[in-house]
């Protein structure tokens, strides 16, 4: 289960597709033993970016129940829908096949504080003792989250365990979130997301890791595990890979160029999305190879 | 099944929960027979005023099939959904059981006529040859289709029958779409919501009818019934209703008030939205029953 | 000067444009009049409906000299800008050449409760001891404001004086800001908006009276009289003008039919909006048309 | 006089404050010079990162007079505003003043295609002959514009000389355009943005350079060059700016990182941005610091 002191790398799974668009089971257990080698502390499916809202109840329940089944490490599940009962139906399935915990995104709907809090005292009634993520990416679902509002749903929702933070510019919000934990609120973890654009700033400012799936996961372990010992080494790292980094920040773009190299990397087997999804142009394919072909050779100067 | 000349009143069905929420079946009966009595030519299931988003897939399926087996008139069930994969599943499961035809709300993240036109042409692909319903209702989807966007739709899928038309303004675009019809475009029919708040004058822009869910749905029948001979007296019909419609017109409300009016009614047992879902204070309940009370003196003076 | 007691009718005026575009000075004089013989308590320019940004700042400047000379009562000057020098420019200079306060809406970019709560203070400190004016009007600014935000922005301003309300739905709202002032909080003045759509229950609720711009601003000097003496005739008179009401309430077509209104009535010369603005079709102007027929019928019945 | 043709790197402005909020003169002209000696072609003025909003009409007036006077290249002045009144009056203003040309961003409410269309065919009926920018920001914005809109304006509007390019993701968007004019299409002159977070790309695709306001404007000017002839070397000067890119590329906060590091370049006397702005925490200046100090060592390896 995740607690308040969950660390470390949850990586967000795609959703591998066949190029029928079919869910292609081999990649899906490629790809939970490749994250897990790569330095995942656990894992993260059925999220905005493991296309959760494209596929069907029952493919949802099937996603969970293999990845459960091949994972070695923690697996957080996305539950996000429209309504509650949608929510509850999978939520409660995923921890019945042994999942670590649920996240919740806000219906884009919402929008005054009361209006927020009220929705997660909503969901932390419904789903019952089951530890859940609150996720804050503004973004994409149009909800703005005042730390004081995270805060009042940490103290209204004891199952609050984790933030997955991803609101852009968000630096400020770790810090106040640490300082009124320090000053005696309840503590949550605080993973992070924006595809890790900001991961090392993000460390300093208090984060307990990283929840994002860029293609190269290792450069969250790596940039995380050094930022402990060698802050210097750790810029090194996460400069090598900030190119890449970038490139697939590129929202709604983003989720193609990933399994573009996830697909190259030998992950998964096709890039394909399920429609309707982007397809990438050959002008990016050629742009990712040039990156990628920059990043390999600036990580052996680094002797990674 | 629905065509390009369906006509009259598809009433918008609520889904009837017990306090618990629960789905109440036996309310759903007694709807369904209710609905025909007023005048129903068609029914709608699973819009927004459905709480479509609510239920679960199972109870999706359930109430589909509950409806079809019960009604007397052609079934039209709401399938919008993030994912083509959802809306596939439970277009193909209702046409199964005997529905007339799908309905399909543009998802919040179309910008573009490209995007709109494009999603379309997905939707069509996915569906073969089902027929099915444009719902075109930017206050709630934030999506804007202007009348040219409409008209390649119309062009590009053939199985696109009807136009739920609850653009507001949007009495403009009835006639901008009967032009392009009448100058040689593919004509569909067009059945209008927004509650019934500008029947009238859609009736004489050119609409087929209604299709929107007011608590007295006699309205839509009795005003289209008397459009067609003597418009005089649709007008007196539709200004006696007019202070109701206005009032259950309220976004956000609108729901709770036209469900505490059919529980009023002996329609439904209950008056319960699921939750998340307004409540009706006592205030609102009082202005209901004035407005109620009112509309009787109104109407009995006008025979009916 | 506006205070927390303010009652009876502020029309929301428009500004009045000769076909070329350019302000047409000779209508304004005769609205101004108009109004106030129609029952105006006091005037508000340069709101939205005013096409406040559509003149440039030395027009807003002759706009406020113009009204508040010929005015016999209190004008409001809006002032809402994307800056807050421009919104203290037109304030101080609508102030020293007398008007009676000033309004501002919040601008659209304000999400949370602390965004909306910190521009205020803001706004009050630039202001100085200017009165101003809340205006909370959803629908089009984007930005929800709730009671207990208002409720703080109340407490935080000693200057904010009124609320003007258009929020939709709303009711409830009156209710909960006039139940926290019977239990001590600062009561401040509440004049509705939303071209008078629910009036009569706002009056019902608490609210101080009207603020809003219906081509026929006898309406609500009428049913605000009636409400304090008969409520039963002013729902009659209410009931009168319901059809016109909710034609002219079309959002981007309600000021093209207000103006086409005035201009039938002789009020201003020419309905013309500035550019970019709608223009009325024929199908439109024949329905206000047959509505204004049909309400002078119901209008004599009821000796107005 | 800007045209389809002109190239190189536009730097926007900052709009330099004394510490009380009044303009400060003196760093406006030493910021002049910087830009200009930082390899910029041309200046832009009065756009979003210029606070344009948050000045009276009587100060925009002021600064494009002192920015053109002092000015050696080309000045671009931004009129965006909500009526057509106000940007035309700022238009012809910065032209008498001898501006270059003038940018306009579409206004948020617009939705539509032809909304779209129609709003740049009214701007340029009223601008005249006035070369103007069509500026290309849906982040901000709110509107987004497919490249088939922008080749319809093109069209439509010959004064339309170049296209201001920040969407995001909006490489493809390039590649389009360039695909158009190779094709017949009327081809302008394409500056790119987003804080130069895709600049090397950007070239690649076919853009004719930058306009965007990175507080170090030389890397715009040396990888633009580098890039016509060492494509290798043009990606060492991006890459060894990335880190502090990307930090400058926080919406909202950017604003007050990139007037931080004008202070601190000695560029302009105070970060001070108008009310309402951010304000940059201590560990956001550390965070900067770090960022500039490891990025003098990278630049000086490369000789720069």
């Amino acid at each position: 289960m995740i607690n308040e002191q969950t660390k470390g790398v949850y990586t967000i799974a795609v959703t591998p597709f066949l190029p029928d668009g079919s869910i292609d089971w081999d990649s899906v257990d490629r790809m939970v033993d490749f994250y897990i080698e790569k330095g995942a502390s656990g894992l993260t499916i059925l999220g905005m970016m493991g296309e959760a809202g494209k596929l069907t109840a029952a493919e949802s329940e099937q996603m969970v129940a293999r990845v459960v089944a091949r994972s070695t490490v923690p697996v957080i599940v996305g539950v996000s829908a429209p309504g509650f009962a949608a929510i509850k139906t999978l939520a409660d399935g995923s921890m019945d096949k042994g999942a670590a915990g649920v996240m919740v995104a806000p219906p884009g709907s919402l929008r005054t504080d009361d209006q927020i809090r009220t929705y997660y005292r909503g969901i932390a009634d419904i789903l019952g003792d089951i530890p859940f993520v609150l996720q804050d990416f503004p973004l994409v679902t149009g909800v703005v989250i005042s730390p004081s509002v995270i805060l009042q749903i940490i103290a209204d929702c004891p199952t609050c365990m984790m933030l997955k933070h991803e609101d852009w510019p968000g630096l400020e919000k770790i810090s106040a979130l640490r300082a009124a934990s320090d000053a005696g609120a309840r503590r949550i973890s605080i993973l992070c997301g924006n595809g890790g654009l900001y991961l090392l700033e993000e460390m300093l400012r208090g984060a307990d890791g990283a929840m994002t799936g860029f293609a190269y996961p290792e450069m969250m372990a790596q940039v995380i595990a050094a930022a402990a010992t060698d802050i210097e080494r750790a810029r090194d790292i996460f400069d090598a890979y900030m190119p890449m980094v970038r490139y697939e920040a590129q929202p709604g773009m983003g989720l193609a160029i990933r399994k573009y190299t996830l697909a190259q990397r030998g992950v998964i087997a096709h890039p394909t999305l399920r429609k309707p999804g982007a397809v990438l142009s050959d002008a990016a394919c050629q742009e990712v190879n040039a990156l990628a072909s920059r990043q390999v050779a600036r990580l052996r100067v680094l002797g990674l």
